[in-house]
């Protein structure tokens, strides 16, 4: 193998791939990168954890076909550290890879390119989805933060994509709060797909990042338990979550008397600094008192407390209610409207926020009981 | 006491104060700030460690005099927290401060003022030294970090100010390197004096953020065991090292054989990329080969090496030398040339490296011994 390239192509290809190199993995195989060179001049980097594998394709002078697998970190300090210019990279016998640049010379030891973990191709196509990248990015924002994070948590370290009848919605949810974003969609066909929430989020910065001159559209192309993605010079794999996701819907509810409407802004910058008095240990507990049309936002600790009041408007019930500050902090961070609705039924019952008119989003938040 | 003032200033004077506010300490008072109000619309913040203590005078409205001692910490979280305008603050009579916005009231705890620590004025004045502020700054940028930063090294964990017929010296060491920087001064007293290191970066980053109609110049006021600067707004109180410096001149070299004169960048850059391999638990070793023109600078350790050509000018025998790269980049990045001479006599005594001409600087490094 042998080849040369500039140095800040590389660095952006590094970056691509190097979403899917599992930081916390003692399998070393899972820390590397697989480069392939043929003899067309083209690079194909490749990356893969257990969820998912990126290729990125790149054009490079190619002296030499092969390949090889680096560690990604090391091989990525490296390159990062390389005057701007040109780089020759190639493999000797001893399966060392050699970097050099007009004054220096790296040598790091390879790994054999057949020990490539990799999650392999999709097998039969079922059918795919194509999405609007830009709203794709936001919705994707929007819902996995809410996905749990535990890995035994099953299921729901994933985010549901759930196609029916022209409407799109994306689910997450881990027993505490819940997001559901809604938007039109062109798919005609009924589909439901759980992706692992992490595994999203890399492949949403990746469409961030993508070229300018990219397709508007992404293509989710599913099998049975996996589905992939083609972009120009990149390509995803993503494995599907298997089972049957939590009947979600039965969990909105529907009659809640108590409706608020608040401006979004003032409360999350009230909620923020009512969170000094609300660290761990106790739920990172703020008290919501309403009562006619003042929002009372406090929270007290040892070393002090707050009190704001923001106006509000209010049909039904005064109430007094406790959340864990940080599940209302990041619901509200992710909306972009400047008003939303608050719904509430009791101090036990959770809180809906939703935008003033229609359901494209919606997030369930459980209280933390006040003693 | 109660007062009002805007809260971007009063922001502004706790980022100066906090300086003084210890970070590791368990002593409550240490970490605190005391404020002080006089019927003169004028408040006062003063904080201290055992080291220095910091005042910062500013304007406010004031209502009723009196004086508390806040949490650093919680206190300059709040006010940060808050939106821009107005803030009332107040101290009631159990102890506890008020902190007002047109929509929120905090509360903390505050403390008795008399427990303030503080390490006291400075007695009877013993001379003083006027600085350039400008260089005052550069002078300490280029020493502070080869002081020792080790409690336990006693004097060494200071930075020596020496005044001599019209020249100034300040001079660093941790017993592996020691920096010397000189300048020409208008002080013509002899006078030596020896800064904490920590206490002087701290003064170095007050002066740098100091306000800009302030004065050029900076006037150190000494007595036997402290030194105070007073600013426009900021008075700064630093307690002496007491005890005698090392005979720093007697560690310098006179006589180096080998004489090599380098571009200091590019050597910098060479450095950093080498330490990818010389990391921890090896003393960060890179090797320095020099033979006839060319400097070659390499490492290696388990995942890889690297090796570096730079072209030099050299007088004097080809060697070859280890060091601590650390020490290297650290002289390396706060010398301001292009190009340097690094001086070396054998591969086991310390590296010199001085400016082409003069001796405004120099940095000594002393070598790893290569098995």
């Amino acid at each position: 193998m042998k080849f040369s390239c500039k140095r800040d192509q590389l660095i952006r290809s590094i970056n691509t791939v190097s979403k899917a190199v599992s930081q916390k993995t003692t399998i070393p195989m899972l820390k590397g990168i697989l480069l392939k060179v043929n003899d067309k001049n083209e690079l194909c980097l490749m990356a893969s954890d257990l969820d998912m594998s990126i290729e990125k394709r790149m054009e490079v002078s190619s002296e030499k076909e092969g390949s090889v697998i680096v560690d990604a970190k090391i091989f990525g300090e490296i390159i990062r550290k390389l005057p701007d210019g040109d780089i020759e990279i190639s493999l000797d016998e001893n399966e060392k890879v050699n970097i050099k640049t007009d004054s220096s010379l790296f040598t790091i030891i390879g790994q054999d390119p057949e020990r490539f973990p990799g999650i392999g191709e999709i097998e039969n196509i079922e059918g795919q989805i194509v999405f609007d990248k830009k709203s794709l990015i936001e919705m994707i924002r929007k819902t996995y933060f809410c996905a749990s994070p535990e890995e035994s948590k099953g299921i729901i370290t994933g985010v549901l994509i759930e196609l029916k009848d022209g409407d799109m919605s994306m689910v997450a949810l881990d027993g505490y709060r819940m997001a559901v974003v809604r938007e039109k969609t062109e798919n005609k066909e009924e589909k439901n797909l759980i992706i692992p929430a992490n595994t999203l989020y890399e492949v949403s910065k990746i469409l961030s990042e993508s070229e300018e001159d990219e397709d508007e559209k992404v293509t989710f192309v599913l099998s049975e338990k996996k589905c992939v993605i083609i972009l120009k010079r990149t390509k995803v794999i993503m494995r599907l979550l298997e089972g049957k996701f939590l009947e979600y819907k039965k969990i909105i509810p529907s009659e809640n008397n108590i409706k608020v409407k608040v401006n979004r802004r003032a409360l999350f910058d009230s909620i923020e600094r009512a969170s000094l008095f609300s660290r761990a240990g106790k739920n990172n507990l703020v008290k919501i008192g309403m009562k006619e049309n003042i929002m009372n936002i406090n929270s007290n600790s040892e070393e002090g407390n707050v009190s704001e009041d923001i106006i509000i408007s209010k049909e039904g019930d005064d109430l007094l209610i406790g959340f864990n500050s940080k599940y209302l902090t990041d619901a509200l961070k992710n909306i972009d409207e400047d008003e939303v609705i608050m719904e509430f039924e009791t101090a036990v019952k959770p809180c809906l926020i939703k935008p003033l008119e229609g359901d494209s989003f919606e997030y369930l938040i459980l209280p933390v009981r006040i003693s």
